[in-house]
């Protein structure tokens, strides 16, 4: 498995000297992410290395390669990523200052009082005088905490609270992590829907397969506000955006080719359904799973073998978690084939284009961070109660529309990006409000 | 009962003029809270008038008083109040300004997953890499909001933000308003207990009696964090802290006397427990409901009628909600009476003043806002997981000592005070963890 380690580099401060410590890297064949230097010292720089490497590399080697160079040395490891998670990354602030007892005898008693009085009076009016329609739930039974699986909510309470940072940055809502006990579906759709009053929307995170189609599927029916399972949809309108940027650019027209979805885990779910809702006529799905080729039928589409996939795709599509399981020779003349696994992909996006892909990439550029800041700040304007596929397909093609260069979507930080989907969601939700 | 109104009224701006208005409002014995000019035009200044006055009193017969004064006139009424929720008073904010990749895959994937994976091996480290030690849940099934009663828990949303605000502005705690469906005691336990993964301490709010004992008991036992019922235990510290006062201050020793509690409800249960705790020798109670009395017997106290407490009684806290309970002729000489029934109490001070009390209160001042920020804060930093009768002690002990000139309690804006009760309130706990 790739990991980011970040070193500490000590070395005089003289023409040259970085290049040969990134020479070395190079050539071991690592990759680097980011040079800062972090410290002048009177004739040295302390310099911040964050490098990717593969954890079957020995690190030492690379240590050692770095200190026999003249008067260079690697004096330790940074903190840095824990440093910025030191006492976490959220927190609930005031919206007002309460700094006299008029303004403290507004907002809390006595004038509180009429407040609660108006909206027992007429519910509605919860979206004006409170921050409900702003804020969403970040739910997570930490059964499938990004690629690390099953390692319970509290050790994923880090990634959630990452989310809530970035709804705060890109789209100004308010992100409440919630972090669940129990696994068993039936008692965490009960658990959400007695809490779903508290938020004007639920996300839920990192919640493994199959269940997470139960839970979100039922919550959907139960509750009268959104909700969203970012690892089924999220992933999706990227992907989806992303093959929508990738056809144009090879000439081809995604409804009428043939897709083939490797991996019907819960991104592979819910690409399938919305490349069906897209009006894709053909869509094929392999999976090691009997239950999930099963679903994948009563979604629409059609289960095959990861051979017969690969042979009748024109687009492919693989989101397993399994490194490198697109063989080489798998690869048929003029396919598009995203290979989404992070960080090690089915198929390196080189090897796959010198066998005859006509486009390949991985899903280092496809971010489920593209889709929902946007999505929930369009969804919540527009005071709907559900997220439709066409408010899904409106974000990824307004991701699609403003990719630039080479790029198959918009920077994850474009925040014009973020707010035209928004605009985009919108506009799809009021539409569907008017028939 | 008394209600807050705030008048616009249009006048010439001539000395003179607002104190007419003024003499019209004292005389129909109306008490004005707040005058600030809000804008100056040509010849006239427009007036925010904030006054307070029983709602049995005809409010146009103000108006046209006002009115008759010449060039003078109430222009309407203000939105103030509405307007400083509009949108809410609470938003989740990221810490840290997510302004590069550098940082976003520091705080997001893949570096997030570093601390995920540090957290599963050693789980205390969520303390030191999340903001969970900072954050309450603020719980509330709606059943009795204020004096309201049991308006729903989304009309009590504005009590839960406005709590939560003055917990960023006094404590820096994140406050997380959690707003429960159901009314069942033993489904509202499951599901707090679901969700407090996600949150350093619970803060019951707002819920009745006699349901509100067995979910704290309850959850107190099942959680390994601290859980506290604000109406209950953050009346009885404040009112404990405003006792010290007034006992000091006629020179009583509040442990040798007789204490007497008209009303067991939520307040009136904590108050007395509380009490027993702090050494009190004979606590008697009064209250129509015969399991309420039935309660204060197995906590340690005597229930009484209300006759025979105030005969026994030399210091008397009533919190019945029943205005004008307590008659003149029931009130002894020498007693201290604290009638804290908001906004009308069960005896006004003055009167029973006149009727021989040696010191005598309403609920104005005992606000329990003056409590909970400091308690949590102190209970957070020093990592416990009960809050125990010697932290609320010592809370209300520190509150007293430091009333200024003939207040019992400090101001609720007084940030010093709120900083004294955490850190009286830390070494509190920390002085229990030793033994």
């Amino acid at each position: 498995m790739k990991i980011v380690e970040i070193l500490l580099v000590e070395a005089p401060h003289q023409p040259g000297n970085m290049a040969k410590v990134l020479t070395i890297i190079g050539d071991m064949g690592i990759t680097v992410e980011g040079l800062n230097a972090i410290r002048r010292l009177y004739k040295d720089t302390v310099w911040e290395l964050t490098i990717e490497y593969d954890d079957s590399l020995d690190m030492q080697v690379l240590v050692d390669q770095i200190n026999a160079l003249p008067e260079t040395k690697v004096v330790g490891k940074s903190d840095r990523v824990f440093n910025r998670h030191k006492g976490g990354k959220i927190k609930t602030q005031s919206s007002i200052e309460i700094n006299s007892l008029e303004v403290l005898r507004d907002v809390y008693t006595p004038g509180v009082a009429r407040v609660c009085q108006a909206i027992k009076a007429a519910p509605e009016k919860i979206k004006e005088y409170t921050n409900i329609q702003n804020t969403v739930a970040i739910v997570t039974d930490g059964t499938a905490i990004l690629g690390l699986g099953d390692i319970g909510p509290e050790a994923g309470l880090p990634v959630m609270e990452g989310k809530a940072a970035i709804f705060s940055e890109l789209a100004d809502i308010s992100g409440v992590p919630i972090l669940l006990k129990e696994k068993d579906p039936l008692r965490i759709i009960e658990t959400v829907e007695s809490i779903s009053s508290s938020f004007g929307a639920i996300l839920l995170e990192d919640i493994k397969a199959p269940e997470c189609f139960q839970i979100e599927a039922e919550l959907v029916q139960r509750l009268d506000k959104p909700v969203f399972h970012d690892d089924q949809h999220g992933t999706a309108i990227v992907t989806l955006a992303a093959l929508l940027t990738a056809t144009k650019r090879v000439g081809m027209c995604i409804k009428e080719k043939t897709f083939g979805q490797i991996g019907l885990g819960a991104a592979g779910m819910g690409i399938c359904s919305l490349l069906l809702e897209y009006g894709v006529k053909e869509v094929l799905g392999a999976d090691i799973n009997e239950k999930a080729k099963k679903k994948l039928r009563g979604d629409g589409g059609t289960p095959v073998s990861l051979e017969e996939l690969m042979q009748k795709a024109d687009i492919v599509v693989a989101t397993t978690g399994v490194k490198g399981l697109i063989k080489p020779e798998m690869v048929r003349e003029g396919q598009i084939i995203m290979a989404l696994t992070n960080p090690d992909p089915e198929i390196e996006p080189d090897v796959a284009l010198e066998h005859g892909a006509a486009f390949a990439t991985d899903g280092k550029t496809v971010n489920n961070m593209l889709a929902f800041p946007g999505l929930f700040r369009g969804t919540l304007d527009a005071g709907v109660t559900n997220i439709t596929h066409q408010m899904k397909i409106a974000a990824a093609e307004t991701l699609s529309s403003l990719a630039k260069e080479d790029a198959l979507v918009p920077s994850a930080l474009n925040k014009e990006a973020h707010r035209a989907v928004a605009e985009a969601v919108y506009d799809s939700a009021l539409k569907q409000k008017q028939y």
